[in-house]
């Protein structure tokens, strides 16, 4: 950490620095510049100093210099971390897909859509059976009857299945059901609940919070891993700016910023990034060209009916013809499409 | 709900909307204008009803018109609602100031600042013993301990106190000491845990989202309010924003706003709003005078020394140096601040 | 338009409503609904005119229907436009790609360059005489010299060129050496620098304001198109948000956003839309697989010493990797580059 | 200047560092800490700079110390500036009423008004004779017409006048009318244009821009200041975020900020920042609780009429109630309202 300090500083104000540096243990070296005065840190730095040293009299500012996100980092770990579900590989260098409805409505509708991502290609399915919604009054999922519905279409398909938990006191059930634990944007601090998952020891796909700065996300992971989790997949799902056009603004700069910064897989959410589904088909294959590990995309037999999510869902069709362009983008990039899975998911 | 269809529709897709519309019991009106045709809908319409059109063939637009919350709205209740705790009144033209430390960190801590407080016109204490944190390496609290001491410095001084609460497993041990309980606003939109706090039927201080909308934050209340529980308390702290010169944007819009449309009571957290404790005198003084029923203040016996927040949080002496000006704006207009409580808190 | 009444409101507020459209020639119908009562206004609408209405008494709100930006828009004129520069065509379903240093420094500097992007295969030549900077003390360009340097290496390599103009007063001295003219992000809402380059005739790149939502946009368009000028290409260059881990969020939904909505060719400038080498690759090849009609490239012969921009500069081996990336990805989407000018434009 | 090495980073690359420096005339020293090498670099540093070492192998980032904005900063001119307009003085601690319609229309209404705001109190009038207009189609003003009403309203009334000047080519004309040059908000980094009225010598109004951080607006100023022109009014008039429900977000935390870090003095502009006439009168008093020099309001005779802001304006009997309500709060801060105008403006 550097300690800035203010011109016309007086030299009182630089030794009680140095001072609280020496009471909490660190050691702090003085340099004088033409225009500023700066005191250098050394030694193991909390997260709180800086915060503290900048309501010290003299002092202009702090600047971070070693970054807050140990375990997600590259600098601790340099190689992917590739995340296991299953028999698929997520950060292995190919593509995963990982489709199905926005929320599980009944047993045709998963086991007819989970046919059908299955079929077109798909390497997971997603549902939800526990669904935040910004109104009271929304259709708010089918509960464990879901959790049920999506283990007997991952049953039949093969396709193991990732599933949003949206309390401490479902982590338990979700898990008993769940290939992949799902933590939803509104509830990317919720720190409690991260820690709970991570307990859980299962992967745990961790959206990017609505608010969130990729340092904030970063952390957020980083109560994961600390946890003893290491199973983290990453998911960009737009951010809320200042246009409206969109639902959310999707940002591509995140996947390869992340894959510099981090070992953890990242995959892209184009459904919720976009919420139009005619937007839906070209950011997937952008999300590919710019090297995200996988795409999750919300497929439904019939989006003017479905229960949430209709606009930024595909039918059948138009996910297949998806799957065939992604197909070709993810080769031009050599990060082919993972080859469907042929075989059941272990209980 | 008007539902826009595209230039150049069939009468074929006007007709699909009709009978869709019919379909789940609501009833179309077609008004063709010079530049569009428009189809007004009739009925009890449910919150997914403009993304499911929005997905037809023809359809340009959707716009609602009634507002989605209702039970927060001043429509469904004119007259303002006046929030209790104890002998405090939030919401009944009064301003009420509550203060504290971020973090209770030690009983010498919790009832130095508490007597301070006091002693300075504070009519409430707040502190926290659940701390949500970036990082999993920060300071978390004291937990139950830090509830204790604060029922205990709430007990000697007769302030009722806030607190925290992060999880829905900690709500009934919270419920058990606080009088009022917040929700933080990384929770802003955690919709299990605001509906249990809602069970509770205890004050809910809820605080606004990072990157909630006003809207966002009042369907946020009606969580609460729709669990049968009316102790509703805003809390605008600041959005995220472009801006980095502070840690929020304290979005004193909001303020009038919400009190216009909605009869809930709203205070300021100007210590989160700005996060420099330089500011948060001019926008305490600039939330009582735009109208807030309160104000919520970070104040440290040393803030040099805090656990967490010390850059936002006032000593003892600026905390009333404070007081003493808020005093004299608050009765400029007209809304002077609430005397100081002088009996205890009910048990 | 639909006037929206509020709860509540009297005949007499709805007859005054009804009195004023017909003041300016305008027609209104009456809705009565469960909730609310509408006035849906037929005839021609002025901008101002929603808000003229939303200060009458009982009024809640309005909604406009019809599009602002009416020249812009698919829905006057459905197939798309292509732009001419020299033999290059832009919008014709090739990915063009437009490279050059961020400012002309020397006439080493700017001829090396261009025939190093020349080579690897770039359409057009792009280069600063006049910069714009956020603080007056950094390097703002050659001026009028610069000019001269970009079209010699023009005249020497073929390429078109394009240039920014940042005021009224260079207008005709930039349009008589550039090929196509620039304007800035920071000018993005100049209305009249943009009527001024609409006058001369000459293609405009339009580059999105850091705060333009999608229709301002447009409607920035809309003054340019509106002087008789149909050679506008739009350029997303990112936007100001929350994130600072990059210069801007390049919002890629904006691009087949764009192309959905208006007939206008689009490109994407990924320098300036990330501000970090290292992601205009990724970021590049995502607004190629996206549909953006072609790609602006900062190159320069040595980043490190650039006098601007150096940060998100690619060096000549760089650039010539990306373009062998960008030739695939375009393959992949059906839209392969376009090849190489290999005549001399005219003058 | 700091530049913080990578972890494992060579000592050549320190030493490529170092070499750099002294290529440009710079001194760096090198601090080896536990987790991080760190450079501090001495001398005269120029903007690019940290750009440009960035681009080098083995550095991680760099940190810029001294601020960029030096002539509007406190620590190179501590005390206040104050700004004379004829008798009037903006920034010697009195809160000074800046009133007047969004837009001149007609002899009658900038008279009428003008009369209006003088014997309410205001200090300054103002009024749009060129206006910027996000659409082409909307009213865009009266020129040279609206310059002359504007004169003969401030003749008779004694109130000196301020209006927008929207382009290089209008400076002068505007000039010899105005006796505040404004610069608007999509024009706040538009350099040129703040030089050319930079130049007249005149005070300048300068809005800050939808997207611009404290910093880039101070540097705005700064290509005033560097001209040669002291008199500078700052003027916070709502910024971009994702809250829809108002126009722009009134950015209170910039008014004491902005005093804190600059002596320019900074008005408020709550008409614009808030876009609703309902929040102007909250929203101002906020401002002058909050320490601003000065509030600018919109007032027009009959709003609902206006050709331009209508939904944003007063009429004369909102504005007389809201500059009693000023008077108290101002006088609660101890920033009394300046007493009106009594003397003619000198011409």
């Amino acid at each position: 950490m550097m300690v800035i300090m203010k011109q016309g500083h007086s030299q009182q104000e630089i030794d009680d620095v140095l001072r609280r540096l020496e009471e909490v243990g660190l050691k702090g070296h003085t340099i004088v510049g033409v225009e500023r005065t700066v005191v250098a840190v050394v030694g193991s730095i909390y997260p709180e100093l800086g915060d503290e040293l900048e309501t010290m009299s003299g002092v202009g500012s702090t600047v971070r210099i070693s970054v807050p996100h140990k375990l997600a980092s590259r600098e601790i770990k340099p190689e992917d971390t590739i995340v296991k579900v299953g028999s698929v590989e997520i950060g292995a260098g190919k593509t995963v897909i990982i489709a199905g409805p926005c929320a599980v409505e009944s047993e045709e509708q998963i086991m007819e859509t989970a046919r059908a991502v299955k079929d077109a290609g798909a390497n997971l399915l997603r549902g939800g059976a526990f669904k935040p919604r910004s109104s009271p009054y929304s259709f708010r999922g089918l509960g464990e009857e879901g959790l049920r519905l999506l283990a007997q279409a991952s049953k039949e398909t093969g396709l193991p299945f990732m599933t949003e938990v949206m309390s401490v006191r479902e982590v338990d059930l979700v898990a008993k059901y769940a290939d992949v634990l799902q933590i939803g944007t509104r509830n990317a601090q919720n720190f409690m609940l991260l820690e709970e998952v991570g307990r859980t020891g299962k992967p745990v796909l961790l959206k990017r919070g609505l608010a969130s700065q990729i340092e904030d996300w970063l952390l957020a992971a980083e109560y994961i891993l600390n946890i003893g989790n290491p199973n983290v997949i990453l998911c960009e799902r737009g951010i809320r700016t200042f246009e409206t056009a969109t639902r959310n603004t999707f940002d591509i700069n995140a996947i390869p910023l992340v894959k510099q910064i981090s070992h953890l897989p990242i995959v892209a959410d184009p459904s919720h990034g976009t919420g139009k589904w005619t937007l839906v088909g070209p950011v997937s294959l952008a999300a590919i060209a710019a090297g995200a590990d996988g795409v999750i995309l919300e497929v439904h037999p019939n989006p003017d009916h479905a229960l949430s999510d209709g606009a930024q869902s595909l039918n059948f069709r138009r996910f297949r013809e998806l799957m065939e362009q992604a197909r070709v983008v993810a080769e031009a990039v050599d990060r082919p499409l993972l080859s469907a899975a042929t075989e059941p998911t272990p209980a």
